[in-house]
């Protein structure tokens, strides 16, 4: 359940850029047939023991007992090819979960920024955008990606909460070096700074490099057609 | 309870820029003697039965059946003096009961804004800013005033919390014309632009018009006395 925001007839589309929808996303563009995610440890060893690849992150690191976390690098192996994953981390996994009541999930990325924003426009529902945070709490990067998605929505939507103008205040005042307004003032990557991840924030950060919208259906996500996706000139 | 950040040994500052802890501060100014925030009408009728005055306001307006809302300006009357108010409003009441946990409430508004700080910079305890949005919504005008707060202290503290540096750079991206920032982009404003409330919203942006600080003690708002609030030069 998303508090105050209902879900209900909307597209919401789950973002946790550092890295968890960020891998995703990546992920299909390699190949993954489809992506699994769950809550607990324990349910993604699981799926392990039923043939799936299982990637498991706790607090930015690979969780105990697994080889996979979720750095986008572990993601391009030519060896996921048809794979399914299961794929649980601190907070991206949890924000799907809670979007049980929409219309459609979508995972957004600057990966895939253009194309998820085309799509957006191109259907006729509203839009939520969920930022999963840090246990709970807003975080930087998210937020500057829901309003780099607020600004390529402005002429086609019009926006019902402040949270929408802020997050694109916030990008408007990043957007010339991302990499350096995030990493000089992101609580998260203060966190993550010791696990040596900056090769990997890098790559989050890049605009469009994959043309892939992961969407949920029936528990997994899977890859949109093309189809789906095509927008009018 | 303030889910997520713990109030506990931290001084809460309630922020309810339109119009809740503004008035209070102005209330103080005019020499009223405490103020009792109260849930509902219901309550703030029993109050006013026993001789306080009773402020009402609902979704922007006075409350029916009472005779001031939240409006600044009514509390600038000189029969205020030595009065006993019970208060109940939208969100900012609400913030105030949400805090009880806390080692200190006190109440924050641009009007107090450099005495607040002050006394801030001179406690030992950690700072949580509550903003009190509208309805459980996050809200333009109660976050850029965090971010002022924030602008203020930041040689004295160190923020935890990325919702913190969002809302620095939300002032500093508005603070060159508050009014036309706020009064262009917030939704709170629209919401209130059909009751004419330009007046009351200049008003509640200016900064430092009153040195007080409302703290509360046994279940109501008091005035700090200028004693607690003397810091070093």
């Amino acid at each position: 359940m998303i508090k105050h925001y209902g879900a209900e007839g909307k597209i919401v589309v789950v973002v946790d850029i550092l890295r968890a929808t960020s891998c995703m996303v990546t992920a299909f563009a390699h190949g993954v047939k489809s992506i699994i995610p769950v809550a607990s440890l324990e349910e993604c060893e699981q799926y392990r023991n039923k043939g799936c690849i299982a990637a498991a992150e706790r607090d930015g690191k690979i969780a105990k007992g697994f080889d996979i976390g979720n750095s986008p690098y572990s993601f391009m192996d030519t060896s996921m090819k048809g794979k399914t994953v299961a794929l649980t981390t601190t907070n991206g996994t949890f924000a799907i979960q809670r979007s049980t009541a929409a219309e459609e999930v979508v995972i957004g990325s600057f990966l895939n920024r253009t194309i998820l924003g085309n799509y957006l426009i191109s259907q006729p529902n509203d839009v939520l955008v969920l930022c999963a945070g840090w246990k709970g709490k807003m975080n930087l990067e998210d937020t500057i990606f829901a309003g780099a998605l607020v600004e390529d929505l402005k002429n086609h939507f019009y926006y019902e909460n402040d949270s929408a103008f802020c997050a694109q205040t916030l990008y408007n005042s990043s957007k010339k070096d991302l990499f350096k307004f995030i990493t000089s003032n992101s609580s998260h990557y203060k966190r993550l700074k010791s696990l040596n991840l900056d090769k990997d924030i890098k790559f989050c950060l890049q605009n469009d490099v994959y043309p892939f919208i992961p969407v949920m259906k029936e528990g997994a996500l899977v890859s949109m057609t093309m189809e789906s996706v095509k927008v009018d000139e």
